[in-house]
C-alpha cells in the first residue's frame, strides 16, 4: 500500500511569496517522508484530477521556487457553492482524493479559500473519508482575521513604500516647471492596508505621500482638492496614493468598472486616473498617474525578508499541523513584540477566519483621514524589513524556478463539467 | 581672485542614474581642485541666479548621491528660444556666469538640452565671455544620436524586463480562471527603445512579452487582436507591452491626451488602458493593465550596473573635457564589442546631437513588428547587466542622499521674469 499523500493547492490572487510557502510545504513534507502532489490551478485541478507529482522536482528547483513570484502550480478564482446545492462537486473532490490516497489537503489562499477549506473538511467527514484539511494564509490584501498579518502583504507593502519614495524624488526634481501632482493607485479592494504601507515612506509632514485615500474613508472631492492645493503651495508638489477601493459616501467605487469576478466582487482599476483627472480639472495642475497593478504583487525582486520568513513558516507549520491531524485550522502569525520584532505561529480555527475581513483599525488612520498614525507605523514597520530578492543571473534578470510539473496519471474518468 | 568654477545643471526628465553623473562630476572636479556649483532646477536656476554650492556637501553625501534617483538639484522643462529672439535670456545667463566666475558649464540632459548647451556656447562666444560648454548625456528614451546608448536607459530597460517577467508569472498562474491578457504601458514618446527592452524577458516564443507595440510600427487593430487571440489559444494567456507613443497609421497617438509640454510635445499616458479596452471589447477576454509611469524611470532599486558605470563615466569625462577646454562637445558611449561587452567614452560634437532623434533601427524589429530580433537582443543585453541598488536601511527602505544644498549669495538683481 502506498504511503498517504499530501495535496497542496494555491487559490485566489497570487503574491510575491506564495511560492515560498509552496517550497516550505514540499521540503518539510519530504523531510517527514510524505509525498506531495500539487493541484494544477487550485481546486480546479482537484476536480479535473490534474495533479502534479512534486517529488520529481530537484532540491535546487524547490530552493529556487522559494524566490519565484506568481503561483508555480497555477491558482484559480473558482468559488465552491454551498454543499447542499453543489453536492456533486464535493463528491468529486473526495473521489479524486480517495483515488490517490491523499490524506492531507493544504489550501493556500485568502478568506474565500479558508471557507473552501472548511467546506471540504466538512464534506470529507460527511462522506466518511479521513482527510485532514489545513488552510494556509496568503493575501496581499492583509485582510485575514486572526492572523497579525498575511504572507504576501509585507512584500507588496515594501514595494509600495519604495515606489512612492523613488517616484516622489522624480516628481520633486521636476515640479518647478513640470508635473506638480503624482497619483499612484494601489491594490486593496475593501481594506486600505496597502495604501497605509505607502505611509512608511513619510518621515516628516512634507515627505511623500502627502495624501493617502483609503477605502475606509468616504471620499470628499472638495476636501481632497483643498488638501492637494495646500500641499502644492507649501511643498511645491504633492504625491497622492489612492486605494483601488476608494468609495463615494454613498458606497459607489470612485472607479466603477462594471465587471464582477467569480466571487461577485466588482472589478476595479481606474481610481488613479480618475483622481488624477479631478486634480487636473479642479486645480489646473499638471498631473501624472501610475497604476502598477500586478507589478506590485509580483515584485519578488523587492520582497521583504520578514514576509519571506512568514511565508516559509506558515508552510512548514501547515505540514506539521496536517501530520498531527489538526483538521480545520490555519497556521497564523502571532506578534509577540514590536521592538524588537518577535513573532510565532499558532493554529487558528478556520471557521473564525472564513469569509471575514479585517479592515484597518480606526486607530491606524490619522484624524484627517489622509495618513497613518504612529500606531500604524509601529505595526507596519517590521513587515517590510530586510531584503529577500532572488539571485540575479549574468543576464541581469532574476533567476526563477523552472519546474518539470509532471502530471500524475489519472485514475478516474474525466470530470463531467470538463467532459461535457 | 577666486578659482574658476564649474556649473552643473540637470535638464528634462530625470532618470535612476542622473545623480550618479552628478556625483561623478562633483567628485572628479574636487579631485582637480575645481569648485562645483549646481543650478537649482536646471537652466531656470541660472537665470534666477539660484545656485547651490556643492562644496558644502560631505564626501559620504556625494557617495550616497550616486545611488539616489530623481534629480537632486532639480531639473526643468524650459526651452530657450533662438538667440536672436531671446537675446535677453542669453545675456542674463552669461551675466550670472560672469558674476560668479563660472568658466565651465556642464549641462546634463537629452537632445533638447544638447541644443541648449550649443546655444549657450555660441552666445558666450558672441558676448565675449570665455565659457567651456559641455553637454552630458542622459535620457531614459535612449534616443540621442552618436552615443551607443544613453545613461538612464539601461536601468529603465532592466526595470521593464524584470517587471514583465514577474507580472507575467502572476498572469500565467491565474489565467485558467481569471485574467487572460495583461497590458503594460511603457515610456518612449517617439522611439520604442524601452518597449524593445521588454523583449529581453522573452527566451522562447511562448515566453512573455508575446506582443510588443512599438511607436515605429503603425498600429493595426485587427492584426493586433488576431495576434493576441492566437497567443491565448496557444499559450493560455498573453502579455502585451505597449509604448506610450504608439500611433495609428495616420499619425495620431493611440492615446491622445491633448496637452502639450514646453517643448510642444503631446502629453501622453493612456495607451495601456486604451489597448486593454480594445482587447476586452474585441475578444471578450478578461484584461488587466499597468502603467508604471514615473516608477519605471526612478526605479533606482533595480538599476543596472552597466548603466551606473556609464553614468559615472560620462560625468567624469565631462569634467576632463571641460578642463581641457573642449567646448561644444558631449562625452558619448562608444561600443567596442558586444561579447565580451567593452566600451569607451569619446567626445562628440554637440551640433551633431542637438535636436536629432535616434529611432530603433529596422533591423531590431522582428518582421511581424511585434518583437525584437537577435541583433536587438545583442545590443540590449549588456545594458541591463549587473545590479547597482542603493544600500537598504534597517527600516527596509533604500538609503538616499540628503543634501544640504546651500544657496550661493546672489550678486545680481533678481531676474526680470521672476521680479515682474
Amino acid at each position: 500500500m502506498p504511503a498517504p499523500k499530501l495535496l497542496y493547492a494555491q487559490s485566489g490572487g497570487v503574491t510575491a511569496v506564495i511560492n515560498t510557502t509552496a517550497a516550505a510545504v514540499i521540503q518539510c513534507a519530504r523531510e517527514h517522508g510524505v509525498k506531495v502532489y500539487a493541484a494544477r490551478n487550485g481546486i480546479l485541478g482537484v476536480l479535473r484530477e490534474d495533479l502534479i507529482d512534486t517529488s520529481r522536482e530537484t532540491r535546487a528547483a524547490i530552493e529556487a521556487l522559494a524566490y519565484t513570484p506568481g503561483g508555480a502550480f497555477g491558482s484559480c478564482r473558482f468559488k465552491l457553492g454551498p454543499a447542499d446545492r453543489e453536492r456533486a462537486h464535493y463528491q468529486r473532490l473526495i473521489e479524486v482524493l480517495r483515488a490517490h490516497d491523499i490524506r492531507y489537503l493544504l489550501y493556500n489562499g485568502g478568506n474565500d479559500s479558508a471557507d473552501t477549506s472548511l467546506k471540504i473538511a466538512r464534506a470529507s467527514r460527511r462522506l466518511g473519508y479521513p482527510l485532514t484539511c489545513i488552510g494556509v494564509p496568503k493575501t496581499v490584501d492583509n485582510d485575514l482575521a486572526l492572523t497579525d498579518c498575511c504572507p504576501g502583504f509585507g512584500s507588496v507593502a515594501k514595494y509600495t513604500a519604495v515606489s512612492v519614495l523613488e517616484a516622489s524624488l522624480d516628481v520633486a526634481s521636476m515640479a518647478e516647471s513640470s508635473t506638480k501632482v503624482f497619483v499612484m493607485e494601489v491594490m486593496g479592494r475593501h481594506a486600505g492596508w496597502i495604501a497605509a504601507a505607502a505611509g512608511l515612506a513619510q518621515r516628516t509632514p512634507d515627505d511623500p505621500p502627502h495624501v493617502i485615500l483609503f477605502p475606509e474613508v468616504p471620499f470628499d472631492r472638495e476636501r481632497f482638492l483643498a488638501a492637494v492645493r495646500r500641499t502644492v503651495e507649501r511643498v511645491g508638489w504633492c504625491t497622492v496614493v489612492v486605494s483601488e477601493g476608494l468609495r463615494h459616501p454613498d458606497g459607489r467605487f470612485v472607479a466603477e468598472a462594471g465587471g464582477k469576478d467569480a466571487f461577485g466582487h466588482s472589478q476595479l482599476g481606474g481610481a488613479g486616473p480618475t483622481i488624477a483627472a479631478m486634480v487636473k480639472d479642479g486645480l489646473g495642475l499638471k498631473v501624472h498617474w501610475a497604476v502598477p497593478d500586478y507589478l506590485q504583487r509580483s515584485a519578488r525582486h523587492l520582497a521583504s525578508q520578514t514576509d519571506h520568513e512568514h511565508a516559509w513558516a506558515v508552510g512548514e507549520k501547515a505540514v506539521e499541523y496536517a501530520l498531527a491531524g489538526m483538521s480545520g485550522v490555519m497556521p497564523v502569525i502571532k506578534r509577540i513584540s514590536d521592538r524588537p520584532y518577535r513573532w510565532k505561529i499558532e493554529a487558528a480555527p478556520l471557521d473564525r477566519i472564513a469569509n471575514r475581513e479585517k479592515k484597518l483599525p480606526r486607530s491606524f488612520l490619522r484624524r484627517d483621514g489622509y495618513g497613518i498614525t504612529e500606531a500604524c507605523r509601529r505595526y507596519l514597520a517590521p513587515l517590510v524589513r530586510g531584503e529577500a530578492s532572488p539571485p540575479f543571473g549574468k543576464d541581469g534578470l532574476p533567476v526563477h524556478a523552472r519546474l518539470r510539473k509532471p502530471r500524475v496519471a489519472p485514475r478516474l474518468p474525466p470530470w463531467e463539467a470538463d467532459a461535457e
